[in-house]
């Protein structure tokens, strides 16, 4: 039973509990929320699809990791699966390889991000939920869900994943610093970068092209 | 036995054949190429861990997949292992991780990139060699072992990979125009790319700013 402030809320995440009570809970609220997120788990998948795919058609950002995703759909990739997923739904499939990072989808356009590199992993228990608040927080911040901002959005909560897991519980989120989680973000910006092969000549050429270098 | 010719060249890549062939290869150069890389296998970690140890030690760019390197070194994460493997010789570690993408270690510095996104392949064999063909060719071309250049040849090695599991042999492969190679490098830069949080406001904050969105 949510309270009257619950109710009002315009970002909601349905964490992964019984699909009908996911149900229950989206009923509750006093009007459809703007953003609508939803995690799930083999549990739920086996026991009641019948009710998690009725949740899953009232929702927008879908959490899955690669293998639940390809459990519920019949596919055996994650691309078919995000595609029969936006048929059903969600406008956002959000696909989660654990270390191997992320891949998310927006109805054709595709975003892929790796895991925050850690050797040392101490509890990976609220990885998922960690990586979902903090995507979910940073829509709700900047009260933007077009494509550019989804990418921020799942950097944002791979940082909040990779906190998650240095630790028991919430330990380490518990002492974070806003300049923890910036820092980590802009180490995820080299991580990742490359230029385009324009800085260095064209990728491909003939072979009197070559020997000009 | 290499031909005078072959003897000559300034960028060796030793394919995954027997250790003790690797160094002998090695040996018949007229002289230490400028870039020398190496791919290995199963099959000579647990067969021929002596002779591999030495050819390693001798080379500058290490092509492995994840499971090998940690096989080899016995440390139970990619990044320990990278550090390991470059205290004994290579400056360049590159973990292949098939459909989750490479991750490429310099000495302290990471890269880390997904895999082209394919939701058909049609055979495996030779993404292998294909990736580090790209990787090495794009190096031989621009002539750069830079951090930056090392990004870009990672990303070409993953452009020509994807083309070699799109047939079987070299039947995609044959049929390449630079466009292709072109147009999927840029795909890459799409599939990846994200902006820093200062475009859309600083990502972690106090309550008071969030109300003023």
């Amino acid at each position: 039973i949510l309270t009257e402030e619950a109710r009002a809320k315009e970002y909601l995440f349905l964490a992964n509990i019984d699909p009908s009570l996911q149900i229950n809970v989206l009923k509750q609220m006093a009007s459809r929320p703007k953003l609508v997120g939803l995690d799930t788990m083999d549990f739920w998948i086996n026991g009641d699809r019948n009710n998690l795919s009725k949740i899953i058609e009232l929702i927008d950002v879908l959490f899955m990791d690669e293998f639940e995703i390809k459990s519920f759909t019949g596919k055996n990739n994650i691309f078919d699966a995000a595609d029969l997923l936006h048929g059903s739904g969600p406008k956002v499939v959000v696909v989660k390889k654990g270390e191997h990072g992320v891949t998310v989808f927006n109805k054709g356009k595709i975003f892929a991000a790796p895991a925050y590199p850690l050797n040392n992993v101490t509890d990976p228990t609220g990885a998922g939920d960690s990586f979902a608040g903090g995507f979910m927080g940073y829509l709700a911040k900047t009260q933007n869900m077009d494509f550019e901002n989804l990418r921020r959005a799942t950097i944002a909560g791979t940082v909040m994943g990779s906190f998650a897991v240095q630790g028991f519980s919430v330990e380490r989120l518990a002492n974070l610093s806003n300049n923890d989680i910036n820092e980590r973000y802009d180490d995820m910006v080299n991580l990742t970068r490359f230029s385009s092969v324009s800085e260095a000549g064209p990728l491909a050429g003939k072979t009197d092209q070559v020997s000009k270098i």
